[in-house]
């Protein structure tokens, strides 16, 4: 049987690329939901995103709400201009999505399905962790009632600051009320995603492939590859990390410790403080990801946009 | 025509007097919900006391929700006992009330009712201002539709720690969330509220009333008493404050400040730091209440115990 | 015989008022030194004008020692301008003393002299505490050597920022040491100084009064009363009460409390958080001076101006 | 000529190491000084470690002088015991050096040397930095004299804690003010301290070395791995890189970087934070030790234990 896995997300071009994944005939996923959250652009603009790339892979009875607009506590970061105006910029989508979204608040879909399952329901949490936050605080009841969340976010060093990753940065008392719930986590941090390289050759086997689905990774890569050119050989795929993670956990190299969230520090606000070596003595909260078999991974996602549902 | 408001409360015996001055013939108000908050005892209790006090108070109608269990962020406190482990000792009031809560969570009737409204609706904050916060990070689109928040709660000292008091040293960053919301405030901290004491003199003239809703106010009072008797000369009547403002603003003296909460003191964490100068340069966004003509208010207050609809 | 003090100020009017007091007729106090810190204006500057202060006051002998130019830790504050840009503006004392300071570092003087004492000297302390905190972490053998701290600094309110005093503010973290260290202390904040106003009456008095220091003196709370006008009936006259106390201590109400200084906080560096009501059960470490004679003080502060030795 | 040098340290097993090599035949270094800190066990102890460690290496006219006990506002760590008791246990050297240290005060020894100098004086700082930073602040015109500092401490990784090396763990504020002096800075952390380890093959060489030194430092070394021998393949020589890089500086990759020191966090404290990719936007204040020959590193190691002076 499928998984059942909720997708919270602010695509953007690599949480488009998670959602194909996750859509693709190579998952072994139901998606129960997709949710969406402020993150580089507005939630608005996230929504409509998230919409385009569910008429592209047919995800045409996937429900898809809006969520939080702003972080929990702090003021909303300006956006960056990794993703472009559009949050999706230099792909060939239709800009206005015939599909709409739910009419209900990304929180509630999020608690009524943990409330209404049996506890079988991951989040696939690829965006500032607010939504899951407010879920969290308005109805406790969910926590225990979720299966894993699987976050990408953090590491131990940062891509908004030197200290903090983008997804954290922007949210970092959500963050912490995340990583302080009690709910088995598995983190996808920079240390593992930036492993995960859209190298030339491997942008030429995209290109070989001849489907919709690779035309427009192929373009989202393209524009967003940008970003990376200078540091790195190929744009990174972060946000699929997890989601290859819920198909096949064995691409990882997984470790369990304690994370924390700093929300006080002046040079550090939003750094996921890893401790590896146990010196805080603090009980282990996260799957911490270290390694990915990057080549696997490749494998896994070329085959899902050459045969998707 | 009555002002409309909300009460957001955690009952707690002066939240009880707040209420039934709200419901009371004295009144010019009409309470379009009460909501609950955890506070110094769970959440569960506050809306069972709430429920109860309704009854006593004659609030066949008037919707009650339950809120938020834990603060924001933050690590719930532990329940101080100023007010007993029921959240409500030493009244007489039946333990279970006939009377139920509405099935909503208090986040959304608070912006249900916004978004239904003319932006004509206050809300008395009267306890950890959670929900408020939640709310206004659910639906940003309630803050300008919130006519005024009248909130109990900080002062330029504290009763919790030396510089922050309970409310918001209970949920310092939701007090933030909605210090810097741009609504409409009326903050009653402890400066007046302490000037509100139910002293020796007051008591006989409550004790001379002959109603249900005085005789439980005076068992209110006399068990709740017991923290103020070392340091006052008798109970200080919090919440009521922001109730009796919006029957009689004329009763205080106000004065327009910039009001901060401080999130990252080791020592004034919970903090609501009142500049009162100017000294910051930082947009007044409270109106601080300095003073209260307390003998009008004990008048109105006896009239309204003597005289319930 | 006479108490040994050391004075480490920022002259400074007030500074050099209590200097002037120090040294007076009714003075029980034999001077050790005087030493010099930044504050309002460059340690150069009020190194020079405590010079001219000793000129005036007839302390030929006094040894002047320069000391810090800048904090222990924060950046140094821009100059207010409270006290013109000499850091005595207003006045008519020659602008270059004949008198020379010593060429040892104030830090050095104070460990030499407490070293070489019986633990009888104290220090009033009327500006930043850098010098003070200095001495404590080169030399902590001098901690148990010192008598008591008298202090201006601190207070339930700030005059800096909303929270905070200058003194404290100006190097909070030397506060801190200060404050941590165990020496016996009493702390004269806004809270007792703001009560020793020169109103206009008290400014008749003075001027009537035929020496040339009170004489200077009227210069003096001429010009910075400018700073107070609006507010005060008078200039504050900050620190010539910890001088007072020595002199007779029986003029102030005094309590035993826990004194802790907030280095951590976004709106209230630098705040002294006084905790009268034992809530934060820490040790109390201060006597926090409460409520002065004011009458009594000017009486005795005219007669030292009538009467200096 | 020679370059000239003060080392300000805490005795200490790789401390110690680090003098020999100073020390010897293969430097081309003229120490001027040694002044002592309190770093895991207390001044005391670690003076007479330095005296020891002198003696050993023949630096019987080396000036050494004691200096700080405790941090600069921070409490004092308690001891980790990676040294043991006497900050130097496991080795042969007598316990009582008849060697013995100069009256003067570290820190004024760190200032008379630099006033005097014309500039040419560099520190090699390899304790916590609470003597360099009180000089600064005691003597701020020491700042622009000092050729520049080279510093163990910090890293992009923690050791006392997750986030924080100890040597600015134990007196972060001492190291904020030294790394925002503007001085010249060559920052050798945890990241290039660890690629130099006293590997099984390297005792081995260092063993067949015939020398009182080699024959102290093999005891040294065997003792002080045992913190070592979970997580590495042998002890690391921290202290020795800042002298190694005033030897040769060419054995080190070094990177211009911006590095803060975090004093506010809750789990960051003490943490250096190493901005490699500019993203603060902050003015780069050190050199940062990437990478190091390690090989080549203990090819001078031995010669200089084989030829001292």
């Amino acid at each position: 049987m499928d998984k059942r896995v909720m997708i919270d997300c602010d695509p953007g071009h690599d949480d488009a690329m998670a959602i194909l994944l996750a859509a693709s005939n190579v998952s072994n996923l139901s998606i129960e939901a997709i949710t969406t959250v402020a993150g580089n652009v507005g939630v608005d603009k996230n929504t409509i995103n998230a919409l385009r790339v569910c008429e592209l892979a047919g995800l045409d009875d996937t429900l898809v709400a809006k969520g939080a607009d702003r972080p929990l506590v702090r003021d909303s970061l300006e956006a960056a201009h990794v993703h472009g105006d559009s949050g999706l910029d230099g792909t060939s989508l239709p800009e206005s999505p015939v599909k709409q979204a739910d009419g209900a608040h990304a929180v509630d879909i999020l608690i009524d399905k943990l409330m209404a399952s049996e506890g079988d329901i991951s989040i696939a949490a690829i965006g500032p962790l607010t939504n899951i936050a407010l879920a969290m605080r308005k109805k406790p009841e969910i926590i225990p009632r979720i299966n894993e969340i699987t976050m990408m976010g953090g590491g131990t060093y940062g891509n908004r600051t030197p200290a903090a990753e983008f997804n954290i940065y922007a949210d970092a008392e959500a963050a912490k009320v995340v990583f302080e719930s009690g709910v088995p986590m598995t983190m996808f941090g920079l240390d593992v995603t930036h492993q995960v390289l859209a190298t030339d050759e491997r942008m030429k086997q995209l290109a070989a492939i001849n489907t919709p689905e690779a035309a427009a990774v192929t373009d989202m890569l393209r524009f967003y590859s940008g970003a990376y050119k200078e540091k790195f050989s190929g744009a990174a795929l972060h946000d699929p990390c997890p989601v290859a993670y819920l198909i096949e956990p064995a691409m990882f190299q997984l470790e369990k410790v304690r994370a924390d969230v700093e929300i006080k520090g002046e040079f550090t606000y939003g750094m996921t403080v890893i401790d590896a070596e146990g010196q805080s003595s603090r009980t282990p909260n996260v799957q911490f990801a270290r390694e990915i078999d990057s080549n696997r991974f490749w494998q896994l996602f070329l085959q899902a946009l050459s045969e998707m549902r």
